[in-house]
């Protein structure tokens, strides 16, 4: 899988698109006048361009769905000055993380794009020095949550969660690592719990956990109490990149932004850990012939064997359980803002067609 | 310059060295079984060879330090068991912090051997997959920190600690690689305010102030006291790796354990500032066309030229110089127990020959 390559259940109304924007400015200019280093003109240079090139350039779901979570567990329409300034500076915080998995996931997985412009490593000059790059883009998180954050009640509890959630995330890519890198091809690794356990570890912790975990300890809430949302969170981030990986062979490439390459790139996706479940051994043999070349022929032979198996028809089922399911659990939560907070989030990703 | 080629001052007797060695089994077995994470047989295995491949095999004295520097803070020549675990702890913390730091500078220098061993990077089947190891290693650190501290009073003091060395260490690296990366080798970048800045956040702050910090915070006292403390360290430790980089050219290479090749990578060498300050216009161009060659010839009319200027001589006087001013710096702090801690740090690294 490809790390966040779609950014998360979307959220953000415009006057709040507009708030978070300026908010990353003062961030940044903070971040740029840290008294913990004395920043040559060249250095200075150098982060200012760095951050803009990473930071900068999604669609920034994962941050503003913090604003907009912390929204509805405070049934509240419109924030405080200062507590939409805490809110989206924690959302802007996820931004960060995102954006340093990202630049460090491209180095190891060889990348050439992203956000539509080469990736951060590739650009000249750059080179490996990417790789400091990206944690410094770690640090400024330690340096924004110090600078907000220090004193709050909840400020040790903060800096546990960023934590947790980074190391549940570099885990899971690590599972991804091992098992579907290069070199060592072997389909009979992949299934469904494999497929199941990467997902959750490295996208849906910090993709659907993370910005409702910020905003629950903004509201005060001690996050011992949530574990059943954390559950909730986890599945929903599971089905989301279920979604990810049917649509990246089912989905319009007009629609979607790009060719869908998880067939030829060997992917551990949801849809072959289904077809190998399904197939006989002669079907099998097609999978294992073919999946992970980049010949179009191979990769028909796989959509082929995929039609064959009604995979279509098996993410439909999928689909439709897990939403029963999920509404189910959100609905036994017995605080309704919570249980709207987790159902904007479904309604946002439920039968997305990007 | 390369990163933590020597190891910090030397410290800890016999039993301390026993007792450090037996935990870091208990801290990597806790990290093996922790459940934030639902270890595949592989991933564990993995992890546990990762970790012993790149915390061990050093001198572990920055680690040992925190040992030594609470035990003189104390006054106490033997500690009880629980103070022992924690003191040992948070040294190999700080262990676990440089091989963080070693295992992301070897694939930036695309170097090849670290501590006897080739660089974790280039075992095969390793590669990239490196990169996101030195963020588990990272990581192992808040971990560590959370089982054994969350809930200490100066809990958060710790996280922020951690935190703001490992930033300013990766601002000091930033510097290091834009100002003496290969592609723009020039030498009119070199200075003495370039080598002492890029010295000081790199290796100073994570080898001599952190674990003297450290035990401070063990000990009860509050960091915002110690500016001057920090200041003597890393004073300290900008005079270690002048050292370290005399040594890397006039040291025995039978006692150093390495033949210096400072000049032939065109580093940023404590030497090689003091030869652009000292030398004249037809000496600056012999540096200018020799430096950062790997022919012998060229090596040779380097270290010819550092003869010349006298350089040896130069290193001597700095060496009186900054031993006196760091004794009266040291002599002017109210705690004795503060001027032990200190002067035991100076005293293993004033005038050593390895």
């Amino acid at each position: 899988m490809a790390a966040g390559g779609n950014g998360g259940a979307a959220g953000g109304g415009v006057d709040t698109k507009a708030a978070f924007a300026q908010i990353y400015k003062t961030l940044k200019e903070e971040l740029l006048a840290d008294p913990a280093f004395e920043f040559t003109a060249e250095s200075h240079q150098w982060i200012d361009r760095m951050v803009d090139y990473n930071v900068l350039g999604g669609k920034c779901n994962r941050g503003l769905s913090v604003v907009d979570s912390y929204k509805l567990l405070k049934g509240a329409d419109v924030l405080g000055e200062e507590e939409m300034f805490l809110a989206c500076t924690l959302g802007w915080c996820i931004e960060w993380l995102q954006a340093f998995f990202l630049v460090l996931d491209d180095i190891m997985d060889d990348s050439h794009t992203r956000r539509g412009q080469p990736c951060w490593f590739r650009v000249p000059q750059v080179g490996f020095i990417a790789v400091n790059d990206g944690i410094i883009l770690r640090n400024h998180i330690s340096r924004i949550l110090r600078r907000h954050f220090k004193g709050k009640p909840y400020y040790a509890d903060l800096l546990d969660l960023f934590n947790e959630v980074e190391f549940k995330t570099a885990s899971g890519q690590l599972l991804d690592l091992i098992t579907t890198h290069e070199g060592e091809k072997d389909l009979t690794k992949y299934n469904i719990t494999v497929h199941q356990r990467i997902v959750q570890y490295k996208t849906a912790y910090y993709s659907f956990y993370l910005p409702v975990a910020c905003a629950l300890l903004l509201a005060g809430e001690n996050l011992d109490n949530y574990g059943a949302v954390e559950n909730i969170l986890v599945e929903m981030g599971t089905y989301f990149q279920v979604q990810d990986d049917y649509l990246d062979c089912y989905g319009d490439p007009e629609f979607i932004g790009k060719i869908g390459t998880d067939i030829e790139d060997y992917k551990c996706s949801w849809l072959v850990v289904q077809a190998l479940e399904r197939a006989d051994e002669s079907q099998k043999r097609i999978l294992f012939e073919n999946y992970g070349k980049k010949d179009p022929a191979c990769v028909a032979k796989v959509k082929n064997l995929y039609k064959e198996l009604k995979l279509e028809a098996v993410f439909g089922a999928y689909e439709s359980e897990s939403y029963k399911k999920l509404i189910a659990d959100i609905e036994a939560q017995p605080s309704i803002a919570v249980q709207n907070v987790l159902k904007s989030f479904l309604h946002k990703i439920y039968k997305r067609q990007k």
